[in-house]
């Protein structure tokens, strides 16, 4: 979309249609915005590996903590089986225990599962204690159901949305990015894509262009409307790859690479994590794989530069789209402004234009 | 106690007072036992660190993963800042939500935290569906708070109750089971404590003896009620030793020594985990401290040795004396019958008695 | 061997046909004993996953350390890339580079290796310094070559040789000592080898008869010749079962359930390995599998824990088959007794004997 | 220095005054560069943390592997313990034997060592297989030991030389950069250094320019030279600032934002380590200090992100002062260009002076 994001590509490889986490085939979003009065703005976002028993067919997946102030919950054992079996939901720092609880009785219920005693619920955080009264605890496990069950593919709303209605990012209003990448076929054809729920800060730089300096707001320039400890990123990451858990964990592990570069240097009070999937048929444990032997897809180390590099653009963008989809937002304890987004890509696009002295000597 | 646990001596050095991990100063525990007719069997138990502000005097800590089939909260913000800011709760698989909002919302209401807005819960959970309705939920906010707030220091009951309601180990009744151990002088004279949720499996062995042979139960023995992917230990590990994180990781790292020698060989289905703390007054995060540049007492990694061994006999001795404390448990899918107290004593003394051919040679 | 080892079966899966780490399919070991006047006492063990071309056809592997006071080298590419290259060396802590130096060139030296400009050396140690003079730098780059070289299917000998040569265990002399387990078909079928380069202490057991309190010698019983902080062990784990990387770190990881029943509790001074391969042809990483997409065969979570079994039993057995094959040694800091072993296995066949009170009630 | 470097300021904060690792006190740089006719071109560089006897004074330490296809000598030790003992060596990636080899060789001959049996050699490398005979292993342990003895405070030659003599960035000519970052005294006013062997490859951007595209020469513009799988970047960070052992693992862990910001997503045949150590008397492990408790400087978590933020402007200065530092060298395999760097610290110039539509909205 020509006026979304920087307005200017991000990287060297070319998006997916719709430039969306949900370019990848079967994955869903679903998203609820919790606005009540000046005080409560917080949410949810789901997303679903897939559109079948999520429980009976595991997706392989990988867990990476760029920096561990927060509350992710079921990373263990994500690490030791390579598995996810709910939706990952995002939300705010102290509704993680109902979003949890949404994804545990969500799961409990689906059909097939009434023999199922165990359920590993996966949920991210950040914290949005400065527009949101966080306090307050204002998420319900009916919210955080809600966000599960209205989950579609298609197009994902940005910005002020979901579990980032009350985010900032480097002093601006923060929210919920997403960004995708297709490998062309020499390079394998696969699809990349990346949600993120952003909150959180630095130096800010737009594809390169050192944007919170030339505006005056960067971190130490006693702009920041708050330096929290809790600032945070989470990064959802699927593709249709068909990759082992390990190397699932290198392609998060590469996410932060998108983070680096738009400013962050995963301050102290940071808590950011990324967690990816694969939701190729070929490697995804059904109840029938799980019993023992089988044979599963598997892509080669040797093949996996191209997926890293997709995954570090993505979610370099993923961050530049929640940025430039967000509004102004009042909240608990003051004003968040929007990042200026016209000006701001005015600034891109004159750094980025052809002039003279770059040819190549 | 002289009826206590195996009845003899678990390796070579002496208990604490109470053998339990209350041994360590400070240190408080709170148990909830939910008992509802033939299907609830379930609980809370919960571990304080100390008595004061636990957010606001934060204590050093470790956690380590055996095996992470499990939905242990909090472990990313412990391995990275290597602290603990609320309770310690053990609960059952399904509840972890319930137990987290619990510790956030009495961490958030506490005299002194009306500016608290981020709190990192740390819960553990083994899973109890053979006899409790595990899939009902029934643990409130309400059961796991009370657990908090019940807390004291001194005796603690082992057995069926609390967390340990309704597990089960090696095919006999588990529960909640603790131990001390109290180095000598000359070796620093520091006390080491564990206080275990045992709801594993293996081939028994108590004191060395091969109890689970004997007895005719044991793993692939076909006796088990259940082979279920879901049994677990999680173990909560106090010293008064003035530790740095990362030696309390290594601490909690050894516990596992007492888990195997009990044993267990870590199966798929198990999620076994422990957290370690120090009390130490001379180690404790302060808000002062936290400020900027402190001097904190550190123990240096040469005088170790002596707490790894504490630590792995405390463990060992913790999960015998859960055994031996529990009595049958009729349930929501079975009967679990008590380990067979009397007959192991006997055979462990019998075997442990001092015979020919056994002097130094 | 009737007369080998314990002399009792430990734990309760059968043994392979030679209880040797070469009853896995196409493992080969090689050894270079060095034994020079009173004070050199030291050797090299090599491992070979299989006996084709290593670098091309790679072996899925899994690491995992209990405790890092060692100098293994090559384990993070393990941890990374999931697959190892050469041949495993063991040696001694200070001849690392040696044994590193000799798999490198041999490698490089390989029919088809001729483009090869990477190798990832894999070289465990522990350390002699008591019996040998560590300090001189012993083993030559041409020992461990010949260590590699000699390597054989086969029975595999054990105590004082190779790695073991110099080494100590619980006061007595260890050694190299190895051993295997055979899964029953109807858990599997597959075989689990462990060869252990021994060299720690605590307080020995032996098939849970605890022997080093019955023999008087035993950590702080003032017994012990030394007690170094550089004792340690390394566990050399095959597999024919067609593992994952993850699940191979994971059935290392269970290789010091082993241990921990032998009496260690991982002192301070330890650095204890293990590194785990599968030799199945069908996870094998040959250089048409590298290059993209493949399909491999896999395990399932949920068939592992036979295996997980079988590794704890054939690593503590292979412990025990360090111990008693082992002889004195007189070296360059003292005498190192051998454990006395007709009188441990009749300390152990008493109490394993069947006697009154030992029924099931 | 007017003409070093990319030529602007990189990032916020001010440099020490060399704007190298060696403006944290006591630490000390040596270099031997190693060219003999085209095919050997390679070398050693070594990084010693203080000028007294590193063993028994040991300095804490963190490790963070970004991407583990590397030989990284030691890390296992450095994370158990949180520690180092040697100086750290850089160099060729098959010479990292020889590099551990003079390490042990020059611990042991120190004055005061004679009873020390255990040393963990810590030791990075890159690939220079391309302008480098690389299996000729040309590096001797005389060459690395006078490395180790060569190393001196004040300035620090930068580009061909040492460990990055045949060393390729970008497909560029790389080396060896330093830099470091001084924190004002509202920050602490601690200094962080690091110095770094560029070896790796990408997108090149230089303070946010996208310099490979304009130049034509990026991963997959089939421009570079050779794209094998041993690219790698090893970061060595040395910082005055008291801290623990954990932090600076978080401060390794945070070197790597400056490299994403070159460009790279850590490409899958990278070796991507980076090895941080604090020089600060008040928290060096003295033979007095190590034999029990003690009391150590400690710098809280809260006061941790100003080192993050320099520590990611200094790794990600390094890389480019190793570049523009460099020239053209011609190997056993080809002929690698410098980077253009008159025109493109032109390029640089041009894009950071002060333009209309860049003012504040």
């Amino acid at each position: 979309t020509e006026t979304r994001g920087a307005g200017v590509p991000i990287g060297i490889l070319p998006t997916g249609p719709l430039d969306a986490i949900t370019d990848v085939a079967g994955v869903r979003v679903g998203q609820v915005t919790i606005e009540r009065g000046r005080t409560v703005h917080t949410g949810v976002t789901a997303v679903l590996p897939h559109g079948g028993n999520l429980w009976q067919d595991k997706v392989p997946a990988g867990f990476h903590a760029a920096n561990g102030f927060g509350k992710f919950a079921g990373s263990t054992q994500v690490e030791d089986l390579g598995e996810i079996e709910t939706p990952i939901l995002l939300t705010n720092t102290l509704s993680v225990p109902e979003a949890m609880a949404a994804s545990i009785e969500w799961t409990l219920e689906q059909p097939g599962n009434a023999g199922v005693r165990t359920v590993n619920a996966v949920v991210g955080e950040t914290n949005d204690g400065l527009l949101n009264d966080i306090r307050g605890r204002h998420v319900t496990i009916a919210d955080a159901r809600r966000a599960i069950e209205s989950a579609t593919t298609g197009p994902v709303e940005e910005g002020v949305v979901g579990a980032g209605t009350g985010t900032v990012s480097f002093g601006w209003k923060g929210g919920i990015g997403t960004a995708s990448r297709k490998l062309p076929d020499s390079l394998g054809g696969w699809t990349v894509g990346v949600l993120a729920q952003t909150n959180y800060g630095g130096v800010l730089s737009v594809a390169g262009v050192p944007v919170g300096q030339r505006l005056g707001q960067y971190l130490y320039k006693d702009k920041l409307p708050e330096t929290s400890a809790d600032g945070s990123v989470v990064l959802v990451i699927a593709t249709d790859a068909p990759l082992s858990d390990r190397n699932l964990r290198r392609l998060a592990q590469r996410a932060f690479v998108g983070i680096a570069r738009t400013g962050s240097a995963f301050s102290n009070g940071s808590g950011d994590y990324a967690i990816a999937f694969s939701s190729a048929p070929d490697v995804r444990r059904t109840a029938q794989r799980r019993k023992g032997e089988t044979r599963l897809a598997q892509l080669a180390n040797d093949a996996m530069t191209p997926l890293f590099q997709a995954v570090a653009e993505a979610s370099e963008e993923s961050v530049y789209n929640a940025l430039f989809a967000a509004h102004d937002v009042t909240g608990a304890r003051g004003t968040v402004r929007a990042l200026p987004g016209r000006a701001v890509r005015a600034m891109i696009a004159a750094d980025r234009a052809p002039r003279a002295g770059t040819e190549r000597p």
